[in-house]
């Protein structure tokens, strides 16, 4: 009997094991074997701050799956706690390392996928390792995290006063935990370097974001750097934020959100290529620059279909549906990723963030000749009761009428799905005028006669001159007519 | 000084008013008369249910803009209580009748914008004369029908038990009315003569309807035709409504509901040509046999982008849409309009629903191969606490792959944008399997980590025997890679 084919995926959270999963749904017969360094696989890691909230109560409703789930339901092995310590593509063999008991193994593999994520940056500046200051990247961090602020809500703490919670960092994770904290009862502190939250995103929907937040007690420093977290004696637990600026934020819990990078280490180490990104590379079918090695998730390059060259944008669903091409393609089947269009979306409080595409500063990098329409317009009819307007921005090409990006700021439920269809307008390539006849559904609940997203781009067809102007649009009806 | 060209516009609900509004803004100098026969103009006729439930608290709030407003802002004049009797092309006159004074005038036009409209169909059965049955269609309708409810549900009402109103067709409008009736207070039974709610979407989807209607108490009956309103003596009120089964259900309100037919007299007295689906023929330009009128709203076919032929799909979104066209064109633009693909959606209770391109049996009889996939899919992440799932059908065809329709139902805020996206997909004809990996927004309290669209199209591809084969795809994957 021939020896079966070993998979070993490294890694097991989104990319790692939808590829374990793909990979064994596409053949049966393939040896399948995961290590994880961390002490759990198949996790939600964008529900932590919903856990942190209590809004998710244990840490295992995060988990999809068991490692005993994969090992009887799909004869995948999974090893958590197992860490790769070296990969070594002429050979193919790993080096793993249990980290309960250090012992070191070498194992062989046919065919392998890395999806080795990414890890939080922890901002080089004195006091981000004392106790009471964390990241929140890793289930474990999500359980260390919530302990820390359980003891700060509970009935044993010393201080009297409400729980103090400096957030550095106000992207997506800075500002979901600033709404779990909050909804803890904590006092909450968002640093940001920048001169806006939701850096990347553009200035007025940043101002709607950061109203809401402050609508809902949050305490919002922009254009402040992290200089130190201060605490007591040299390894005491945290006790205040100070900036670069001179001020001093008291802190019983700190976060640091900074920004994740790809734990590139076991790639740049095998001699994988990496892209200019800094994320290892890909082709269209996953494979890395060795012939046996795929890879997959936020550690890795994605395609960007608008740039039409790679990008690292590291997100959770981009990570899965990675995963289950890198999967079947190790299994010997034949699957292309076609990329991302640079759709991703929040909620805060009560309010809904979404983008796709490019931002204007983005598309005119790209040699584009960008235009920016802006509508204000309801999400339902005008006479049905119900949350205020969304703002919409729409980033077109002036010389071409293509669609390149769009965001928006609304009521809860009214932004995300608007801007997927916009993110499917922008992958099919469609004109802002085409976008702006589109047959959207119209219920007095659901939407107004005219959507929003209609409004906008009749709004950036006039705001970049191309539509029709009353003069010569009459002269030239006239001629066609005949009149 | 040369006379001013005059626009008549026949019409002054969605399409006629769209049309005088955008014909004023491509020329200044054009003389625009609208006529509408009813007393109003410029109102939202989908906010009819919504006023009878109160939720709008005055008629007046369905009106967009008032005649005056028409007269001092835009210049155009309305002459509401105004009907269009007679349309001579060959002299490009109209005979108008005053409907207050009876007083007949012939007024000339240049250009001529046909928005008639539709009409509610009364079946031809005895007792739909008598007070106390009503149809909805024009603000008139609605205000009527409210004052009849304000009266069953006030203080002054004779008998003691809860107001009873029987509801015939379950369409849109019946449903939508269901649900305001009940509102009221009123107990409401339905009567459909199809098997189903919602006649023409999937008889599954209309399940979920029918469930959640009864779940709020309205009295379901699918399979019956009406065959008689019932009253005291000969022109008496409505006391109850006969089904053609002999059911006999007590009635204080009856409300016909059963369909609209296009209002084509005026076009068909003219000679102008009407389509295959028996309402007003137009070009993409919207302009109709006669090189003077264009025809826009809910009396004129309109193009299906998927069919690729004209359809009557009578919306008032489309309405709207191709009034614009026309206005544009009337005042001498080059405005074509692209059509539809068939997009509706509506919310009844806590259930919203929508479709968009074509059903299974659509597609069948355009000779296309249709698959119907089914999932059955959270729309948050599966540890967010939220509402039930979505239940999406795709339609595809399995020859080209292309996707062709769908149909969703689902949780209040989860279903209408989700149908959306996959109404820009089928606009741009897309694939099911580029649909499988578009790049959709992922949040935990806003989409799981796989959209329900998503998964309809991974379905839809093992359901029409196109997803790779586990065994062919590994020996293909092997002879690619030279393994």
């Amino acid at each position: 009997m021939p020896a079966r084919r070993r998979l070993i995926v490294v890694g097991g959270v989104a990319a790692g094991m939808s590829a374990a999963s793909r990979a064994r749904r596409m053949d049966p017969s393939l040896e399948i074997l995961v290590f994880e360094r961390t002490g759990f696989v198949s996790y939600g890691s964008c529900g932590l701050p919903y856990y942190l909230a209590g809004l998710v109560g244990r840490s295992e409703d995060l988990v999809v799956y068991s490692p005993a789930f994969f090992k009887e339901r799909r004869d995948i092995d999974v090893f958590v706690g197992h860490e790769v310590t070296a990969l070594d593509p002429s050979s193919r063999r790993v080096q793993v390392r249990g980290l309960a008991d250090g012992e070191v193994r070498e194992v062989a593999y046919d065919v392998l996928v890395l999806a080795t994520g990414a890890s939080a940056v922890r901002p080089p500046v004195p006091g981000v390792g004392r106790p009471g200051v964390f990241v929140l990247r890793t289930l474990e961090d999500g359980i260390a995290m919530r302990r820390h602020v359980d003891v700060l809500t509970g009935p044993d703490r010393t201080d009297g006063g409400r729980p103090r919670a400096v957030l550095v960092g106000a992207g997506p994770i800075g500002l979901e935990v600033a709404e779990a904290l909050t909804a803890r009862g904590l006092s909450v502190s968002l640093v940001e370097m920048a001169g806006q939250v939701l850096p990347g995103y553009h200035p007025d929907l940043a101002a709607h974001v950061e109203a809401e937040l402050r609508r809902h007690g949050v305490d919002v420093h922009v254009n402040e750097a992290l200089a130190a977290v201060e605490g007591a004696g040299d390894g005491g637990a945290a006790t205040a934020v100070r900036t670069a600026s001179g001020r001093t934020l008291p802190a019983d819990l700190v976060l640091l959100a900074t920004g994740i990078r790809p734990n590139v280490e076991l790639a740049r180490q095998a001699g994988l290529r990496l892209g200019s990104t800094g994320a290892v590379a890909v082709d269209h079918r996953l494979l890395t620059s060795d012939p046996h090695i795929y890879a997959a998730g936020d550690g890795v390059e994605t395609w960007h279909r608008v740039l039409r060259r790679p990008a690292w944008i590291p997100l959770g669903t981009t990570s899965n549906k990675m995963g289950r091409i890198a999967g079947e393609n190790a299994a010997g089947g034949d699957a292309t990723f076609r990329g991302v269009v640079g759709t991703a979306a929040l909620r805060i409080f009560d309010v809904e963030v979404g983008r796709t595409g490019l931002t204007e500063a983005e598309a005119a990098a790209e040699g584009w000749e960008p235009v920016t329409a802006y509508v204000r317009h309801g999400s339902r009819a005008h006479y049905y009761p119900g949350p205020g307007p969304v703002h919409l921005w729409l980033v077109g090409d002036r010389r071409s009428g293509r669609l390149l990006g769009a965001q928006a700021v609304g009521p809860a439920g009214a932004v995300a799905k608007r801007v997927d269809v916009l993110a499917v307008a922008v992958t099919a390539g469609m004109d802002v005028d085409e976008v702006a006849e589109l047959d959207l559904s119209y219920a007095p609940p659901l939407a107004p006669v005219w959507d929003p997203i209609l409004m906008a781009a009749r709004a950036w067809g006039k705001a970049a001159g191309r539509e029709q102007e009353p003069g010569s649009a009459r002269a030239a009806g006239e001629t066609a007519r005949g009149a």
